[in-house]
């Protein structure tokens, strides 16, 4: 296929904030082509009615996951609630199987399936976890590019790893008492209606949920065991804020033995050099979710802690866009051979 | 110039609001070269230290306006505060008349230079006046094609000009007791530090401000005036709101005899049909500004009020796009005969 | 009964917002036991586990309507969705006569049963209809006295009548063409999980809802109907945006003739000369809805308009106090004989 | 005195938001009267020109310091920026010394003058410093009693010290690793107008600041290193979060030998029992901002961590209440002898 070709792709799930967020991206994609949207409460309906966003743009009307024209698809952004995406994603793989599958749900991203139903349920596709690459592009850039089904990160595991993995694969921080306390926007909780994410509830404060106990954890401590070669077990604590999008992770690392904190900026800033999206940041300098919101970036700033023999690392990101959407986005033009920034080169709207 | 040649266009006053929004659009303008930057405050210093979300993205440094090299450049985005731009422009303009000037000011806004002086102070470029064309696009385009000198229209005015332009031009609205009740984001203040734009003073809480005595009322009934084709005095009261960007106008009109809310729609939708960014929306849906943050859109809604013989008429933009820097950026496209929409073909980042 | 006696509340529906708001106040209350709430979906709760603001003051805990000892209390707040209302309120008028209820409802605000039944479905308590007195303290005070139901006004028509009513009623302003742009923040909404309440959906924008179709415009039109002698017909815009709490009602009326802006400013000041809750602020000062956020206070403010003959005024409250449970408490204090201020004499918090 | 009799108080720095929060507190409190009010800028003002909400409370008119009758005077707030602070104290100590004072700024919260030196520059009044009494409530009560200075403690330090305080007294957590990341609202940075607390730089986005090296990390070990007999080196982070209010301080700390999180939980329900202001939620609870906003309260949640031998303890207050003010008014009440919660008994504005 040619580069100026438009590749067919599907958005399953397309009326909550990732659906919707990919759907931006796709717009600004000159090698797309939007052929189908689902969402199952809304078949027939025009996606601007679901979000007035998208009005008068020439989006396919909304229609069920049955209705959608596999055979002519190329590739297919599932953004459905964990569980039923594992049956859907099973028929995909089984009846279509030329079809790449881009995953926005966590169905796949543990390659442990037991520590997969300890923390969601029990798997019911396990047979194909094993075909299923871990879509973290920066980390397994290789392996996306001949992936059929990417399991796109979490969003608070992508703020941790990418910022984490090159300093644990390269030894400069140790893999004890890392601790992870993240600060998240709410659209991470999704548009189903809940008490919790009512704006009366939010605004004007912050809390901490899911203390020593959120799914993400599992899934963070994957991939930097990947990166230490090691098991890693970390301290997690995500924080609900007032803000829409956006997540900062501020981790507090043991430094190896005659490790500095410029030493990691260094190593992280090697680690990067050339990437797109992951920028690190001068010394001195605290990055801002407000400053990659709507945007595919990772911002990553690196201090030296008062605490001897410690360092503070932050990374900041759109926990839809580099979190999940973007992302997606990203291993897509990956497994395509597309430059990786098509889609995706757009900064953040600041103010 | 050939359709893939660039623009070399110059930013004046590149670290306030307006000055990084047109950075952001420009940005991913495909027949643009962002040849200069300045910031008198910020000197020698990379945009980055200014606005973050700018790192690595190869713009130029910051200099002062005396160091612009105008004798290479086509066009010149002026987002300096009135009173100064006068001067600038005035130099521009004599010194390098090739160069096409895009003001976001409201310094050339105004065609009666009294009248300007009434509400901004003495106009030092009176003779300037004449050939600064009113920017507001879907109304004056022709005008645009050719202009030297564009005055961009102020972000309150494009809000409310937009819906009630064709109303007044077709006769379909009276010109008296026209109510124009508006809403807006703190973008529109600026990034100088003043008390009231503080995060303290402005969450959790609305108040108008202006009452009966802002800068912008003259600039609408000038615009107003032109559709009616005779005076036109309204009632205008801004608000200030928690929230960065956007603008809604909510205006209460009078139906011309025998007119009905259903006609004024029709009106606007016939006016705008095929326009880009100005979308007229299904009977019974309010325009919301989340749905055109970030965008260069204008949504419109029309309502029947319960009083008899009157309507009610909603816009909604983005004060830092359509509202000047994406209105600006459409001028521009206009004037060098560009696809309109180069540059301005993002969608609104919602949630 | 003393003045130092106790009288003791039982509050229904304290798991709602304005039950919440309600309590928060009635601690402050030096003559006040409460001695019963009630909350359907948590019965057998202690109340911190509903809002934890309340953790170890002492209230009782949560049961059913039925549990209720009405034979042992003095006065029911009903903080119950209309509808179930009615129902419960006529058990007790019924069963328990010497019971005053203050009801926070819509259900006995409307005259009209026939009207009611309109806008919210069929009055199933119309026999109680005449006996409830509508709690606008300021203009109904000598009636609450004697109350035995009130029916407490809702937030949108405290905020237009109070500013309104003596206009009206010295006949300073026109009857016609009275329009109501109201600005509300979302606790408006209560506690309920509704997709249009979310964070990600209200934050960052303004949107109108309802408009010319608000179940509040007919409550504003009887107040104000009542005020002029003569029925009165409005345009009523409510808009949702981004706080939790406050409703500021900018309103554009037509002056009587001969009637000047200041002339409606000292109608108003001499209307609510020693009135502790309702402040009209000097010439010049458009009020702020933070500066009355928690309080049962509404600020007044008064400018002439540009549009000749016309005046714009301003109503500030917050709708979960002045617009709902500090209004009840006043019309409680006024039912018992109790200094008006008891309970409410807390100021804004602000910042 | 009596116990009914009225303290003359007079707030220095009344126009700043933690005069603006002790005004509201005062005005609450049966046995003060305020006397005198000072704000140099604002000198002959009626306070509700600068704080709106004090519109017709009968507060005294703006002074400057000079002309505050200190003779007549019992008890002086100092809410002024450190520094100047110093010489106004000294001069009322030297002058007035039956005058007590309550200093809301840093000036004497660091015993080592040479500390305070390195922080905040040169030690204007360093023979006071050793009669200043540290100001937190629970911990200092009996020299607070009879304190003539005393020194409130910061916003950062009584929601991180509270927490802790008793689990290092107890030995119940070691002295090394003790991490706080602290979050914090926009109010701490003062009403001065600054481009970082500019709405538009605040709201979406989370970002942290002064990392390694704020102003507050040696008042927290101060405090931290009386609580262990020896001295406690921490890190501290702050981050700058878009609310108004509150301070949640999320703890990383390791558990002493044996030890459990329920056994902090206990130590620190044991510690606080029979404090009106300090309570410790039940196990699995996280405190949130919300529900002590406004009040003199601070919230404690424990949690076992993940990583073995560690614990989670949050705490959360009002930056401008248990934080600054309310803690003020908390050692004023103890140092007249008056029941402690006078004043201070107003529950969370929520929502």
């Amino acid at each position: 296929m040619s580069l100026s070709a438009k590749h067919r792709v599907a958005v399953l799930g397309a009326s909550g904030y990732t659906g919707a967020e990919l759907l931006r991206l796709l717009l600004t994609h000159p090698h797309v082509e939007i052929a189908a949207l689902t969402a199952d409460r809304h078949v027939g309906k025009d996606i601007a009615e679901v979000f007035p966003q998208f009005l008068d743009v020439g989006l396919p009307r909304l229609v069920s996951v049955d209705a959608v024209p596999f055979d002519s698809i190329d590739a297919v952004f599932c953004c459905l609630p964990h569980g039923t995406t594992q049956d859907i994603i099973k028929g995909i793989r089984t009846d279509h199987p030329t079809v790449r599958v881009f995953d926005l749900s966590a169905d796949f991203r543990l390659q442990d399936v037991e520590l997969y139903a300890k923390w969601y349920g029990e798997h019911r596709a396990p047979a194909l976890q094993p075909e299923a690459v871990y879509g973290l592009v920066e980390v397994n850039r290789d392996k996306i590019r001949t992936a059929m089904l990417v399991a796109v990160p979490g969003c608070y595991p992508t703020s941790a790893q990418l910022p984490l993995y090159p300093l644990l694969k390269a030894g400069k921080i140790l893999t004890e008492d890392i601790i992870v306390d993240a600060k998240s926007g709410v659209s991470g909780a999704g548009r189903s209606a809940k008490e919790g994410s009512l704006f009366t509830e939010v605004t004007e404060g912050i809390h901490a949920y899911g203390v020593a106990n959120h799914r993400h954890r599992p899934e963070i401590e994957q991939g930097l065991s990947w990166a230490a070669g090691q098991p890693v077990v970390i301290s997690f604590t995500p924080h609900l804020m007032p803000m829409s999008r956006g997540i900062l992770s501020t981790m507090y690392v043991k430094l190896a033995p005659g490790v500095t904190a410029d030493d990691l900026r260094t190593t992280l800033a090697q680690a990067y050099a050339g990437e797109p999206f992951v920028k690190v940041l001068p010394a001195g300098q605290a990055p801002q979710t407000r400053h990659v919101r709507g945007t595919n970036r990772l911002h990553i700033g690196v201090f030296a802690d008062t605490l001897p023999g410690r360092a503070i690392v932050f990374g900041a990101e759109d926990n839809l866009t580099k979190g999940a959407s973007g992302q997606a986005l990203q291993c897509f033009n990956v497994a395509f051979g597309l430059p990786e920034t098509l889609g995706l080169s757009g900064l953040a709207l600041f103010p």
